[in-house]
């Protein structure tokens, strides 16, 4: 048995069952174990951007890693961006990187260069494998290293003749850790802190809080002390829409969410740290709290974010408290061309019951989530990082974790101009995702920006830097280019007809909203 | 003055006078300070790998450097595989890489990671610039750095508060080191081998040494002594096609370059290293020499190689050589259905004159350099470092060097799909730039390299995953999608239609030669 051969077969032991890829030379071996052991799935993308912002979204929806299989240096560095917003999402992911053959490397081939330079960017856990005897072992390490807590990146560095060589062992898969509830006595403080100041009170969440149970149990702690509940402004996935307990995500723009957090006296952290700004900004405060707030941690993001608010909901007897659920309401059909707005409002007009929403649309999608709020239940996934081209691939690897639901994707021209070759990888693997692309032909964020950061008013010039107009990009063309079918939308009317079309048809569908 | 624009002054005192961006939020000051000084093109790629690989092209057909301007950790993940085809092709390339104000770092914002490993990786000179006052100087420098001799990437990261902040100092650039003639005991051993064993020699040369005049004197070196002449498999830039000495690049295959290179006693390296296999296979050599095959430096990659073949021609006294030149023998326009063999004889009957032909055809294009040794004269870039999706942003930055010359970019398909952004940079800057989608719809290299590295045959399922078939990739819609016109073509006479019709009129074209 090759190592190569030893180390599929341990990843599949250790319940890793996706392998999503771009391979090249040094990654062969690999790829041929890969033949044998029909229980890993080996999807294919066309940069390697794809390919890790899939296992991002596979991750976000299973709550376990698959593995990327990258070629050396330069496909990890296709691949980084993405890693980047995994690390920030706190998920699983397990990177698997071909290398030059050990005796290879001094000769500087090439495709040589230091591997572990980039993966330490990314990576909590990184090791470069030495012999085909030890790789299995290594991937079942690589694999409980991805589960944390909290859930990280993991890359095993693997040499071509690791890959080749026989020696192979497979090795068992190690416990993974889960993560703890808190200790009773920060519950106790929490406890006390809300009984005696709950409407001065605002629970910030992010993680496992954030499902529909963790939220559920966040509404009977809000029912009964008077607590604001709010998730991070950029979640790893939160249930939302009609029955579920509403957080609204604090603002992305500082100056709205300390806003939002005036009179806030006490602030409780469930699985997420106290806020700052996204940016800096001359002038403007990095921490985003008002004065004199106290800053209460009932989960650390490594801890169990459910059994935190189970064991506070217990501590302030509020297991029978009613938590206010969000009611249906769905906003008619509106009519008449397309705004931000008006875009919100067909989108949680026509929503699919549990769809999986994943969220880069930037500026021009400001109206979504409120609206969705009150539209169907459904998964919301975020830009966690801030690396853009984060959308079609993770709604890409969202559809391979559930074939059963419909994922749509609101999607910014800007952005997914970042990754649009996943819409490859949808057709190829008929995957349910209907795009929407909010083409607003511009970063108009930069513009906002622009102003923020104190430069001024952009001149002409520089406003063309932030221009995707000349020439404007044809998406209808661009899906098709890669086997998806589209249409484009200047209207509420059309874009229903387009949106309805991807929700009631199977498979990937585009609709270019033009604003 | 702001940092930034004591920053943008001191580049354009250097020779700077190309901004390659896709900015975002950190690096608006820097934005900004282009908008005083028009003497700094600024142009705009929709992804970073667009950005990076057209400074590499850029610099490939000026000598100098173009700065990038990236959005800090994961914009510079983005742009890292072109980053490295120009780390192996030894141009300089400067980048600005924004980062988070100083003091913002703390706080581990969503965008924070650690830039420096990353930059690490393609990168000999890297600095976080510490003060407004000092970051004009640290710009001279990365402009120095970048120059090596051999010409590296340069990291400049550029935290946004020193970028705004007031107290900018414009620098005095710094003197550039330039390439030294070799000395001349080297030049005198390697004449001395040369005379007596000039047929069992042969030069293997990069860099400058494969521009015209690099070229003729090695003519004159070979018609003097009978020495033989290559290039490196993947050349940085060549002048090659009628008129011009040849020098055949050595096969990308290990077993054919061993087979040229029989009888070879004496490889005199002239600005190269001595070659090795691209990558390792179980049982094949490393090292692609003859057995006792003496390696003797003429220059190396750091010295100036022109000056060394006129210093070896001088002690030769072949000053008066007649060099064989390439004679202008193009083939007649072909017929029938496209194969790799057809569609070389297309390119190499209509190549003009002086055009600028950016090869990354992989497998399908290996028909062509030997059809255009004796087609117009032209100058010929190649994939440097094996990070496949260099091709178009290659071309995009040659054709912003050189808007008098045709560029003609030979492209793959699974290469082309990793960076077809830059069509839209092409279209928008009006580029002329005619692309050959060389549409084979499979990673045909990799159905080889299964073999060769010991895999045995692929099955069924494995060779899916190296089919970009299904779906077929449309390469005019793509293109279309980004504002460029083009066309498919499946015979000769298409083919031939598509090139005279992009060859003919200004600004891009893209013709998909379906094989």
């Amino acid at each position: 048995m090759t190592g190569a051969q030893s180390l599929v077969r341990t990843l599949i032991a250790s319940g890793v069952d996706l392998c999503l890829t771009n391979p090249g030379t040094s990654e062969i071996h690999f790829v041929a174990a890969l033949d044998a052991e029909p229980e890993m799935r080996a999807v294919l993308g066309l940069f390697e951007g794809v390919v890790t912002g899939a296992a991002d979204g596979y991750a976000r929806m299973t709550g376990k890693p698959a593995c990327t299989l990258l070629h050396l240096g330069p496909g990890l560095g296709n691949g980084l961006a993405n890693l980047h917003n995994a690390r920030r999402a706190r998920v699983p992911v397990v990177n698997i990187v071909g290398e030059h053959a050990t005796y290879h490397r001094a000769l500087d081939a090439p495709l040589t260069s230091d591997i572990e330079s980039v993966a330490a960017n990314v990576s909590q856990w990184v090791r470069t494998s030495q012999d085909a005897a030890r790789v299995a072992r290594d991937g079942a390490e690589a694999v409980a290293a991805s589960y944390g807590p909290p859930g990280q990146v993991a890359t095993l560095i693997l040499p071509a003749d690791v890959a080749w060589s026989p020696g192979g062992v497979p090795a068992e898969p190690l416990p993974r850790r889960f993560p703890q509830a808190p200790d009773s006595e920060r519950v106790e403080e929490v406890a006390r802190t809300l009984r005696a100041a709950g409407v001065q009170s605002t629970l910030l969440m992010n993680g496992t809080a954030l499902s529909e149970e963790g939220l559920l149990l966040a509404g009977k702690v809000a029912a009964a002390t008077g607590a604001r509940l709010f998730s991070d402004t950029f979640v790893t996935r939160a249930a939302r829409g009609a029955g579920r307990v509403a957080a609204g995500a604090l603002p992305y723009l500082g100056e709205m969410a300390m806003g939002l957090l005036e009179g806030t006296r006490h602030l409780v952290l469930v699985g997420t740290r106290a806020p700052v700004s996204f940016f800096a900004y001359p002038d403007k405060p990095g921490t985003l709290m008002p004065k004199g707030c106290q800053v209460l941690t009932l989960a650390e993001p490594l801890e169990d974010g459910v059994a935190a608010l189970t064991a506070l909901v217990e501590a302030l007897d509020a297991t029978g408290a009613i938590a206010v659920t969000a009611p249906e309401e769905r906003p008619p059909l509106p009519s008449g061309a397309l705004t931000p707005e008006i875009v919100a409002q067909v989108v949680a007009h026509l929503l699919p019951e549990h769809a999986i929403v994943m969220n880069e649309g930037a500026t021009a999608a400001r109206a979504v989530p409120g609206l969705l709020a009150r539209s169907a239940p459904h998964d919301w996934l975020d830009l966690t990082g801030g690396a853009i081209g984060q959308g079609m691939p993770a709604a890409t690897g969202a559809a391979l974790a559930c074939p059963d639901r419909k994922v749509v994707n609101l999607e910014a021209d800007g952005s997914g101009m970042y990754t649009l070759q996943a819409l490859w990888t949808q057709a190829r693997e008929a995957l349910d995702v209907t795009t929407v692309i909010l083409s607003n032909r511009r970063y108009a964020i930069l513009e906002m920006e622009y102003r923020r950061v104190g430069a001024g008013d952009p001149s002409a010039a520089t406003r063309g830097l932030f221009d995707l107009s000349r020439p404007q990009l044809d998406w209808v063309s661009l899906a098709r280019g890669m086997g998806v079918a589209g249409m484009r939308a200047s209207t509420a009317g059309e874009l229903a007809k387009g949106l309805r079309r991807g929700i009631e048809e199977g498979g990937p569908y585009l609709v270019e909203a033009v604003l």
